[in-house]
């Protein structure tokens, strides 16, 4: 990919600086609320499935210092700047350019405290494919969203956490399969606004977990009833994560 | 039942006064929540699975005149006072004695434009029987909650609507099943308070029905923070329901 092609992108009000393609899938507020959601602790691991560009695993150890971060992309150009941001922003995040489905050895012998995804949001008989490739892939889910969460099902350490990223749409199929195979299944909902349904869900299951499943009161993205113009009307929490990189209660 | 076994309980601001028994399982807000969410017009067919008493069914009948109500109840005693109950406030409902399961060929031969159920709320293997034998079998599900969906799915006409109200912690195996068989799948879920997880979910699908998953913003059940003593701090949109007969927006 041409450095031309690359734009440099402002994330936690600057504190993290992200190369990502000009073209393509670019990252929204998306892997940053995935990342504010992590109850990650110093000296725990954590495995990012799909990481594109590192958006959501760089925010992470941000907030977090003393991660050992890995990464796995399938498209060779995002995992090689999902590893120039990791060296430019000076956290220590080992990206592997792999199918999930195929991962090496070194993951493959591993179990993480923490695994984390941002799968692609649409399912490709219901859309139109995008024309660009590397937007395609990271949208057009080659990989059923039941092996993302089986894989990640695996990689998680007993007692540990998976944390999905999804367009709440797609709630009825990953509900499904995390109780299948993980427990205390939480949802926390995102609604653009009071009153409207949700538009994103995080969701979250605890490998050998017997709570209930929960679901909680959704976090509003804007105040008010209306967009008010050019105005950015984050809610006061939402700012906070998305601005100065607060960890969002999960 | 003796006489002096049940009590006459007022619901709908004493609109409605229902004789129901004192002890074993006892109607709460939940069929009366159930009630104001349906989306049915004078004219059409209702049909309610595991009715009880009837509330659900008359206080639906209070809203909207001119429906067609049929109930199926396993406990003969509880559908006995649901045809005293419907007799008493005039309203139509006709009452089968009947496993859902096993439906009378007078209901197995007709559909109806909505099917609505309030089923059981805890799985016989997690919890501890009931001392009563009437709340056992409405609280106990003999009959699984695949089997109440699989029931209102055929007991429907396309495109006409089915609606349950359950326990929140039940949600997974509700949606799995409501998007098995129906499409276009709704849930709206009840918080008590701002910030809590919901307690209750109603859950619509619609036979034939092709749109996405939605999850709306709850309906916050009371106001404030906490529980002000004895206080009835209902909000203003649940006590409309509850003592006016309002519709719920669903």
């Amino acid at each position: 990919m041409d450095e031309a092609d690359l734009s440099r992108d402002a994330f936690l009000g600057g504190r993290l600086m992200i190369l990502q393609p000009r073209q393509g899938y670019r990252a929204g507020v998306d892997p940053v609320l995935l990342a504010a959601s992590v109850p990650a602790r110093a000296g725990q691991s954590v495995l990012e499935l799909g990481c594109g560009v590192g958006v959501a695993s760089l925010c992470l150890a941000a907030r977090v210092a003393g991660l050992d971060l890995a990464g796995v992309e399938i498209q060779a150009d995002y995992a090689y700047l999902a590893r120039r941001n990791a060296a430019q922003t000076g956290h220590a995040l080992h990206v592997e350019t792999a199918d999930l489905t195929h991962l090496p050895g070194s993951l493959r012998q591993r179990q993480f405290d923490h695994v984390i995804a941002n799968p692609p949001y649409f399912q490709r008989d219901r859309s139109m494919p995008a024309r660009d490739k590397g937007r395609e892939t990271a949208l057009g889910e080659g990989t059923a969203l039941a092996d993302w969460v089986e894989v990640a099902a695996r990689r998680v350490v007993d007692g540990g956490h998976v944390t999905f990223i999804q367009r709440a749409e797609r709630l009825p199929e990953l509900i499904a399969v995390m109780t299948q195979r993980l427990g205390s299944v939480e949802v926390l909902p995102f609604a653009p606004r009071r009153g409207r349904a949700a538009q994103l869900v995080l969701i979250r299951g605890r490998k050998g977990g017997r709570a209930a499943f929960r679901l909680l009161d959704p976090v509003l993205m804007h105040e008010g009833a209306t967009h008010d113009g050019d105005r950015d009307d984050y809610t006061a929490l939402v700012t906070s994560v998305l601005r100065d990189g607060a960890a969002l209660p999960f």
